[in-house]
C-alpha cells in the first residue's frame, strides 16, 4: 500500500458529538441590552477580590511550593481546610478523605471514569444538570432518569424503579444535587435522603451527592435562614455499615470563592478515593498548585463565612426579584416556586404559552433563559424552563420580569 | 429483595489499579541526605518568581475575568500568546487552532478520550513517559512498541511495523516526544521526521508530537546551539495535502515557565480540536481563568526568553556534570549518551551489574533514580535507567555521580 490512506475515525461518541446545549445560547449574549438569565455564573460582583488578591500574594510568598507540581490528592493546607468545610456541614472527615479536584465537574468525571462502564445503568434525578448527561452520554451510559417534584428527588418513585429494573441493569450509580438543585432550585427533604441512603444500601448503587449550593441557603419567609437537613453522606454514615458508606460527597468553591480556582473537592471511602487518584493521574497530574494555595490561604484568612453571607443575601434579594416579579399582579402563564436558596428558578408554563415562541419573543424583548429540554435526556417536558438570577442585579432583573411578560403574552395562543 | 447488596464493581480497568512506578519513589525521597535524578521535576530555583507574582498582580487586577468562568479552548489573551510561541517554532497558527489545556497531560488525554476506544491499536516509541502508558491502559487501547535509538523513534522498524500490523490492528495515533524525548533524551531526526508523516499519511494515523522540552536545548560541543529540526507538525504541513496535517502537536509551560500554573496547549486541526474542547467540557470546563491570566501577562511581559535562556544554561552544566562525571575516568558500568537539550539522561548498564541490586545499593548510598522497567510497556530492558538532572544542583549531581560508581561496584558481580 502506498497511497494516502484516509484518517482513523474518532471514537463512537466523538462521532458527531453535541455540544453544550447552554453553550449554544452564547451568539443571543452578545446581543446588546441583552438581560441573561440563561448562565450559571455566580455574580463577579460578589467575588471578593481584595481577600484573593491577598491570598495571592500570601501564596506566592511561599516561593516554589506554589509553582512546582504537586500531590495528585492535593496540598496538605487545603485538604485540611475542606475537610474542615464537610465537618462543619455535619459530616466525619480528614484531609486524608478528600481529593482535590480541578472542578467538581472533574469530580464527577472521575467518578464515571472509575465506575462507569459503556451500558451500565446510571440513575439520574431529571430535570438534571446538562454537563452531567453529557459525561455519562460520552461515557455511553445507560441514562435511566429519577422524576423530581418540589421536595427533589421523589423516593417513592426510585424504589418502584428499582424493583422493576432487570437484574442486568443494575445501577452503579444515582446523580442527586440535593441541596437546591440545577435546574430545579429543590432541597432534597429529609425523610428522602433516608429513603434514598436505604434503596442505595438495598440495591448496591453508589450515590453521586453534588452539593455545590448548599452555602448558598436563604432566610425563610419569617426571616429565619432556611434549616438544613443532614447532607445524604451524613445520612450515610449513620445508616450504613462502618466504612461503607455509598455516598460520595462532591463540593466546590466555584460558587462561592471564585469559579477560575477550579477547586472542586470529593470527600469518598479510601478505596474510591485511591482509584479515583490514580484516574487524575492520567487526567491532569495535579489540579494548580497554585490556586489550590490561594484558596487555602483564603480560606484560612477568617473571610470566607462573611463572603458566603453576602452571596447569601444578595442572590436571596435578587431571586426575590424574580419570583415576586413573575408570581404577583396579572398571571404571567409563567409559574415558578421560591427556591430556599441556590442560584436558579425553574418555571413551569402556561399550556397555552407555546415554548419556542417564548423563546422568540423573549429573544426579541432582549431577556434569555434556558429553555427546560437541556436538562432533560429524553422525553423533555417542553413547558419548562430555567433561570438564573445570580449574575443579573435587582433593578436588570427586574427589567427581566416585564420583558418575559411581554414575551409571554406575545407567545399565548 | 430487602437485605443490602454488595457494593456495585468499578469499571474494569480500574479494578485494581497500578499507580505511577515513579510516585512508588516517593517513600525513598524523604531519606536524610537523598539524592534524588528520580523525579521529572524542573528545577524550583529557576523559577522566575518575581517575574510570576507581577503578572499575578496585574492578572487579579483585571478584576472579574480572571476570578468567573472562562471559555473552555482557553482565555483569548493567551491562546494568541501561544499561537505566537507555536509561530516562532516554524509552524502555523493561529490563536483558534490552539487548545488551552490543564497541563499537556490533559491534552492526551483528551485525545485518547477522542480517538482511542478499547482494542485500539496505538503506537507508542518505547521507552516512553510512564503517564502515556498508564493513560494508555486505562483507555484499554492496545499497545505497540516502536523501538527508538540515539536519533529518537525509529522509523524503519516502524514501517516494517505497520507493513506487519493485521488489518484490523490499523493504528489510531502513535505517540512521541520529539524533543529530548523522556527518558531518552533523544532528538529525533530530520528524515526521520519525514518518515514519520509519510508513514501517518499512508496508513492513516495521527501522529501525537508532545513537545514539552523543545524550548530546552544546550549548546554543541562547539559552543553553538543545537540546530532544531522543524516539528513534526511543521513537517505535516509541507508533506499534507492542505487542512488534513495528521501531526497534533502538545506543548506546556510546566517545564519552562512553572508546572503549577497547569498550562498546556494542543495545536490541531478544527475537527480535532472541536471535539477535544466537548471533552474537556466534561473533563473540568475549563482551565483555571486565573492561571490561564497569569501565564498570559507573563508571556506577554518580555520576561520569558531571558527566564529559558537561564534554564538552557543551567540544565546544561548539570548535564554535563552528569554524563561526564560517569563517563571520564575509571569505567563506571553505567553508559550514557550526552543529551542536546531536556531533562532526561538515559542509561545502560554494563550487563555484569546486577539492576536490582545497583538499585539497593545506590538507595543505601543515597542516590536515587527510576529504574528502565517504568518506561516500558511490556519487555523491558532491566539493565535501563533514566536519570533527571534537572532538580539537583551540580555540586549535589558530583556526589551523586560519586555514589552511583560506589553503588556499580558494589552491584558488579
Amino acid at each position: 500500500m502506498n497511497q494516502a490512506a484516509s484518517l482513523a475515525p474518532f471514537a463512537a461518541p466523538f462521532a458527531e458529538p453535541a455540544g453544550s446545549p447552554i453553550r449554544e445560547l452564547f451568539p443571543y449574549l452578545s446581543r446588546p441590552g441583552m438581560i441573561s438569565l440563561a448562565g450559571g455564573y455566580p455574580s463577579p460582583s460578589l467575588f471578593d477580590g481584595e481577600g484573593l488578591a491577598q491570598a495571592a500574594q500570601q501564596a506566592l510568598a511561599q516561593g516554589a511550593s506554589a509553582l512546582q507540581y504537586g500531590a495528585t490528592e492535593g496540598l496538605a493546607e487545603l485538604r485540611e481546610a475542606l475537610a474542615q468545610q464537610a465537618r462543619e456541614r455535619g459530616m466525619q472527615a480528614a484531609s486524608g478523605d478528600i481529593l482535590v479536584t480541578t472542578g467538581s465537574q472533574q469530580a464527577f468525571d472521575l467518578l464515571v471514569r472509575v465506575l462507569v462502564e459503556p451500558g451500565d445503568t446510571v440513575l439520574v434525578e431529571v430535570p438534571a444538570y446538562p454537563a452531567t448527561l453529557q459525561a455519562l452520554r460520552l461515557a455511553q451510559a445507560h441514562i435511566v432518569p429519577v422524576p423530581m417534584d418540589e421536595h427533589g428527588l421523589q423516593t417513592g418513585a426510585l424504589a418502584d424503579l428499582l424493583a422493576e429494573l432487570p437484574a442486568d441493569q443494575r445501577p452503579k450509580l444515582l446523580y442527586t444535587v440535593p441541596n437546591f438543585s440545577n435546574p430545579r432550585g429543590t432541597l432534597l427533604a429529609a425523610e428522602r435522603r433516608q429513603a434514598l441512603v436505604r434503596l442505595a444500601l438495598q440495591y448496591g448503587f453508589r450515590v453521586v451527592e453534588d452539593d455545590p449550593y448548599g452555602e448558598l441557603r436563604f432566610d425563610d419567609a419569617s426571616g429565619v435562614p432556611q434549616a438544613m437537613p443532614p447532607t445524604v453522606r451524613a445520612v450515610g454514615e449513620q445508616l450504613a455499615p462502618a466504612g461503607s458508606n455509598p455516598v460520595v460527597y462532591l463540593s466546590s468553591l466555584s460558587k462561592t470563592v471564585a469559579p477560575a480556582l477550579r477547586v472542586g473537592w470529593m470527600l469518598a471511602d479510601a478505596a474510591l478515593l485511591r482509584r479515583c487518584t490514580v484516574a487524575k493521574q492520567t487526567a491532569d497530574l495535579c489540579t494548580s498548585p497554585l490556586t489550590q494555595m490561594v484558596a487555602a490561604c483564603y480560606l484560612n484568612s477568617g473571610r470566607y463565612p462573611a463572603t458566603v453571607q453576602r452571596a447569601r443575601q444578595e442572590y436571596q434579594r435578587r431571586m426575590l426579584a424574580l419570583v415576586q416579579g413573575l408570581s404577583t399582579g396579572a398571571d404571567s402563564g409563567i409559574r415558578c416556586a421560591r427556591p430556599a436558596g441556590g442560584m436558579f428558578v425553574w418555571a413551569e408554563l402556561d399550556r397555552r404559552i407555546d415554548p419556542q415562541k417564548l423563546f422568540d419573543a423573549a429573544v426579541v424583548q432582549g431577556v434569555i433563559y434556558v429553555p427546560g429540554k437541556a436538562f432533560y435526556p429524553a422525553d423533555p417536558d417542553l413547558h419548562t424552563l430555567r433561570m438564573s438570577f445570580a449574575a443579573p442585579e435587582v433593578p436588570q432583573i427586574e427589567q427581566a420580569v416585564q420583558r418575559l411578560r411581554t414575551a409571554a403574552q406575545q407567545a399565548a395562543g
